[in-house]
């Protein structure tokens, strides 16, 4: 099964939104074994859709299309559908009620015909319920193609991924094994990295395909494996994993599953019933927005001090300001101090700070560009590290972030293991 | 002059990562005149490769393509490019130099010889700096069109664009004019407001284009004009949007300009002297982090507190215990309490103050899912206001974000206004 991405929108084209639903939809469909080839994203012209979902239906099994069912002028996903499979607009009932619902609760403005006509579906259509939203999504089924169509607005998209198209793919189809599996290692360079196992990579099964994907100071080794039987599949994979640990087991740090790593920090914090805060400088939220973004975050996270003035740091956090004057605002003792602050103040078992220079400007301290130490507090203590991220800012902030979960998630596997 | 993007990377196809390269180069291009029709997103895959850059030549004059430029086996994208151009692969001096030097200075490994084939380029292609990274850009001029390939990596990407590719397009190719407004209207849904508008959109000339862009809470009008004589379309623009101004004058709150809200408040504030601090429940950081995302932020951003916990308000805000109590967490009066302890604490302007309950549990307050206070200190006095912002986590925190950059800098403005 593969299946072809079209995303349509005038917005994408010109820069002013990122199509962060491509890698959302690529993603869930690969988990239940469909292969996206290829995402396309083009304006909202008749001719041009048109063409596009002509050439990708000669390309792929599934054809997803996201975006052009607003209410106005300029969304014209639907009428081009029609077009395509010679078909004409009727209304749905029950998607008529659902959006009447949707105004009676939630939009003060009185319903209009315009929002009433989202009901409007090509009658060829399977209308797919969108709990989020009044453009309902759509299935159609033609010479053996199946094609998705949803809106744009990522929640909604997501909202009918995971309860409509999903479930259906699961039901009507059988499917190959996709599985990925991704090594994260720190402290070589990729090209220091696949010199060390060229071999190893040569010699890997066929059906076993590498990636690297170095990014921000850590190198991930993603192994992808399809076929037919689970079993065989994840055996062939961790039978490679474990050669792999014989040649690079020392910068071998851990691995990634579906879970971006705060929310793995998360989980290993909640098992143990701990908790975390941050105190922040250089990564100006950038930590606390990380680990409040998941549901249930408030079990483990209780907070951050984000302290971009000095003052701040001593009012918020009681760093001292003799030990700011004598060792200045980026150092290892400022991060400690600030470390210990958060983790006294917010009263949890972890802390971890961050302060340094991200530049391009060099700040009120003496430190070089890029320098960012990293602090940590625990139940045992508190300990910081220095780092040079380089010279551009969204790097030292992008790297200070993934280095300062690094060295927590480190230090609460140390605590956990001691105790 | 019209362009396609070809990003390329399995990494993109299995939703390992959002391709935000796209949406810059753009943006970037939109600016100086080229209008973008595609972008095409495909895997590391030889016929792939090759049969995606044949159909983008067919239709664009400019193809723009990143990523597959790593020392690794999995980065084939210039060897496709050689058998594209029917070229071979020689040293580059130069950039085997700026290879050198930046191992010499940024990497702990030491250099190898995978490092130093990233300076063998196909011949035919001119060499473009990349002064973040080892893999260079490169240009290549075929049959009348152009192709440009660089790193996937977004802020080596970047710095290709800006020094190199945009001054070389422009120098070497005349192009139109494209002019975006855009209209940020609040207050009434995308349908509301395109019954209010059916006339005036209907009688729009036809080099302007009208686009609908709702998104959490707001909903914005892109207008676009294209054609050779900028100061004729500008002037056309501005006759659009003064007679739209007596239609839904009320609901017009600003325009958006190439910078975001967080950007234009950091710039209005900077120019008074003003400075800004948030304490954030429900949004967790993502204020910060935003206003902390550009340089120079902290002339005006002096910090925030990140309070999950009902404790954390109490200590670091000196919000009462007694208030908490009465009103519930989740209240105005909290609201207005956290945007004053910050206000004082961090010595500031201007405060603001989120409290809510994001979902999808319903948390420690009675509130109900989606009920969100946003508070605003200012020197004039502390207001908050209410709002359901939906069912939807990821929802009511995006919106409450942009309804606290609305309100904060409606009483910017306002204080402004009045000294």
């Amino acid at each position: 099964m593969t299946a072809e991405i079209i995303t349509i929108g005038d917005e994408i084209l010109i820069g002013q939104i990122v199509d962060t639903n491509s890698a959302y939809i690529s993603k869930e469909l690969n988990k239940i074994g469909v292969s996206v080839h290829q995402i396309t994203s083009i304006e909202d012209d008749r001719a041009h859709i048109l063409q596009t979902l002509k050439e990708a239906s000669e390309r792929a099994d599934i054809i997803i299309i996201t975006g052009g069912l607003g209410p106005t002028k300029d969304d014209i996903t639907k009428k081009c559908l029609c077009e395509f499979f010679e078909d004409k607009l009727v209304r749905n009932k029950k998607v008529l009620k659902h959006i009447e619902e949707l105004f009676d609760k939630y939009i003060d403005t009185p319903i209009s015909d315009l929002n009433r006509d989202q009901a409007l579906l090509p009658s060829k259509a399977v209308a797919l319920h969108n709990e989020f939203g009044t453009a309902a999504g759509m299935w159609f089924e033609d010479h053996g193609k199946v094609f998705i169509s949803m809106p744009g607005v990522p929640y909604e998209m997501r909202g009918l991924m995971e309860s409509e198209i999903i479930p259906r793919l699961i039901k009507n189809y059988s499917r190959p094994v996709i599985l990925h599996k991704t090594v994260i290692t720190y402290g070589l360079g990729e090209s220091a990295i696949a010199e060390k196992i060229e071999s190893w990579e040569d010699n890997l099964p066929r059906d076993i395909k590498l990636a690297y994907l170095p990014n921000l100071g850590r190198v991930r080794l993603r192994l992808t494996a399809k076929g037919e039987n689970e079993e065989r599949l994840k055996n062939a994979i961790e039978d490679q994993i474990s050669k792999l640990h014989k040649i690079i087991g020392d910068i071998i740090y851990g691995y990634e599953g579906d879970d971006p790593v705060e929310v793995v920090i998360g989980k290993m914090l909640a098992e143990k019933n701990w908790s975390l805060s941050t105190a922040e400088s250089c990564t100006g939220g950038r930590l606390a927005s990380k680990f409040t973004k998941a549901p249930g975050s408030s079990a483990s996270f209780k907070g951050s001090v984000v302290c971009y003035s000095t003052q701040s740091k001593i009012e918020f956090l009681d760093v001292s300001e003799e030990l700011i004057e004598e060792h200045s605002v980026v150092s290892a003792e400022v991060a400690k101090a600030m470390a210990q602050g958060a983790r006294k103040k917010f009263h949890t078992e972890f802390a971890i700070s961050t302060t340094g220079n991200a530049g391009p400007a060099k700040g009120g301290s003496d430190a070089e560009l890029g320098t960012v130490f990293i602090g940590v507090a625990t139940p045992n203590g508190v300990t910081a590290h220095q780092f040079n991220f380089g010279n551009h800012r969204e790097k030292v902030i992008g790297k200070s972030v993934n280095k300062a979960m690094e060295l927590l998630q480190e230090n609460i596997i140390k605590m956990r293991d001691t105790i």
